[in-house]
């Protein structure tokens, strides 16, 4: 069954021979291997290009700051799946990714598309004007703004602020960076709550700044969090917490649907 | 209901209050962003210390080798899988990953427990000696040696050669990388086929000898493969083949299960 | 860290002791195994009371109708993984369900809430002045009307008449097909095309008119994928072919990125 | 690349063309739906042949046995899933999914190997004399015996005997439930302790038994848990807990890693 119209037939990413691997124009062995560090490997992968030092350095900031945050959601399914099922590590980080949603990680995504609205809309009206109607427009369509406000750093996420440093000391910061600090002076006034800036508008600032594509935005906090993953997996399997946790987390949960006369709930 | 008889309590990864988050017992805004690259932060993150120079580069060149080899088949899984579900990039990634099993990029695994076992065991007796028992136990046990032979590099993998350079331009070079070097030299005389070593078994050889821990092997492939994988995401979401890639595959394949009188299957 | 803001802290679909384990109100041991079929188990558990026969039928013909189509996106992908990580079964199951998406499998759900919009809006105008305000703001937000077309079965799907024959057979036809069929004769005026109602809109107007709820719609391909898949990756461990579809996926596609001077790709 | 080598090129499940389709030699729209239900379905799909009704009988009484058990590790992981990407239904089922491994759910594969094991060889020399060898080379293999003890349920499990009672009433009870009992009247006396047949064991004996095949023993597992599944996420919209459960379990662990001087953790 044919399913859809593509026509495409090609992909620019890699080709190969017996002899060689070529990766975006690159011998992969002899110009790539012991000359590019990983960082910058995934950008070339991802656009097509090596990146510049600020780029490279945008990159590794963003990489750094989300990559790991204790024992968040997908990291505690992580850890339960592999003490389910410890003969597929692969499996355990696959459930750990699947939680890099709309609500968590993927914000960052979110935000990238909000920033990236706000400066477009920038370049025709003047930058608050256009935060103002960008903003409006969300709160219309009762989508809350995204990347502003956070659970536990209330007073101001402190990567945000380091993010931020690390593109002015690289000399990366530009439109989406203004237009995030834009955004966060005018919320109090539009919204009458103090939300801060947090990681996940600082992500896509920076990295949209540094010149890296916004449909690559989710990108960033899926290969970061899959490092820490693999770190929280490998500890796992030396000191498991898996099926503590999953304790607990059942024992704050209690039955409350109908039930036989007589039947009493175990504590979990 | 609890499960099993753990006994921990702790994680060593990461601890957090609103005004710092401590990783492997650094400030991660104070210590980490901006000063330390992608790969140095994996290493930390893995093995609780940060590397020296060799052991990034020997983690470096080994995540390059990994990453891309275009369209083999987690990364056609990932690709059908975003045409099918656009909505969800992380269940791609987490597709494609799902891939990274025992007999393709897993077996970076298999071969770093197989050259470990053989180092040990070279510890007692003659690096020959021990070469040839495991071998032998390996086939005693109708197992394949691991990180020997490829079906497309059949005159030797270049990546295997580039890897084995960048150890030796470091200084990393040790006896993960003697054993590896031992038994593809053995091969020929014990199994009367040619075998190469392959990526598989250059991985964890020159990762070993840097001082990765074999327990985070497979880790490597994994982190390695989901920038490839997210790169040829971003490329399916510009210019999608992941169902012309699906209705080639179904074509070459018929039904040969009984049918009504008269049934003919359509061409795919 | 506490994430959002949820204040449930229970479940009401099963609760346990030592003695007994309760699944909505029902000791499983004592009123369930041996009593229900998995079918009226499935209607249980998604809505907490047993099903009505017709119920019944609804959700076996809908399970039966989308369970298999052959060698299908999703089961490819399904496939392939188990071929490279045969290890773990559940990783492979994973990854087909991984692609049951908005563009395939999930267009159940797109098109049920459709037909559940249509019906809602049908209880306050005449029904064909509702079917066409919500088809033209599906047109006006540039929106595909879900649950109509078929890349195959371009006269009609087989398994559209069966579904509504097998309502009408036990008596559970009512508003929702009512409106599937009234969009389907008034979309060749709105659109120009002939676009027959196909599978995914014939499952949820069958189901909400058995009173299926909407919120559990994408459940039923799910569920039923899961079989299909099930059934392929045990044909998979007996006559593989994996890695002979993944080829052939790769020899449709080639290369057209830069390369170095002289480089020539291998075909697949 | 071609990967591996593999020589069929055909699949006996489903064959299509615009005007049928056909599903294991039927053809699904005239001879199935409406008049298969699903579980007869499963059965076709997995072997083949349609089930006789003890055939039936005893796949829907395992269903039901093991789909829903209340909130185990992997109902958490897929809950906080969904809490954290509720875009993709898919996702927080193939999380979930992905907990079913060797050691909770996937046990019944294990379990249904073993009793294999032990029938076959029973053909050979007396019954108990096969069951000590088996048993005898597991402990020597420092492997447990899969199937036989149970966290919750000490004095026996009650959907075991269930279980054992639809095959008893069905007339489907046969040379594996024996071996199964056998194995646990051995086991004190071989172990020095009280070990009850779990589910894990009644499962494959009572589906062993009735004809089911041992490579699609894990499907049942998976397919069961993904009824339980989507009743949790569909109650996880409605009643969301997945966030709460994330914050009891990471209450319980804490960190006890290396810190900057005079940093305290935060109570999660």
């Amino acid at each position: 069954m044919k399913v859809g119209r593509q026509e495409h037939t090609h992909t620019a990413i890699c080709g190969s021979n017996p002899d060689a691997i070529v990766v975006r124009g690159h011998d992969l062995c002899r110009d790539l291997i012991g000359q590019l560090g990983f960082t910058e490997y995934v950008w070339l992968l991802i656009t097509g290009r090596r990146p510049q030092p600020g780029q490279r350095a945008a990159l590794d900031a963003t990489l750094l700051a989300i990559a790991e945050h204790g024992l968040v959601p997908s990291v505690q399914a992580s850890r339960m799946t592999l003490a389910a099922a410890p003969e597929a590590l692969q499996g355990a980080v696959a459930a750990g990714i699947l939680g890099c949603g709309s609500v968590l990680l993927g914000s960052a995504e979110a935000a990238g598309r909000f920033l990236d609205e706000v400066v477009r809309r920038s370049r025709e009206s003047a930058p608050e004007t256009a935060a103002r109607e960008v903003v409006a427009r969300y709160r219309a369509e009762r989508r809350a703004i995204p990347g502003y406000g956070h659970p536990l750093h209330k007073g101001g996420d402190p990567r945000t602020i380091r993010l931020l440093q690390v593109a002015e000391e690289n000399g990366t910061t530009g439109e989406h960076i203004a237009a995030a600090g834009l955004v966060e002076r005018l919320l109090p006034e539009i919204t009458g709550r103090q939300l801060a800036m947090n990681v996940s508008a600082a992500i896509p600032a920076v990295l949209l700044d540094a010149g890296y594509p916004l449909p690559a935005l989710k990108g960033v906090p899926i290969l970061a969090r899959t490092a820490g993953l693999i770190a929280h997996l490998v500890e796992e399997q030396l000191r498991p917490i898996g099926f503590v946790m999953s304790h607990a987390a059942a024992s704050a949960i209690s039955y409350d649907g109908p039930a036989p006369e007589g039947f009493v709930e175990s504590d979990s």
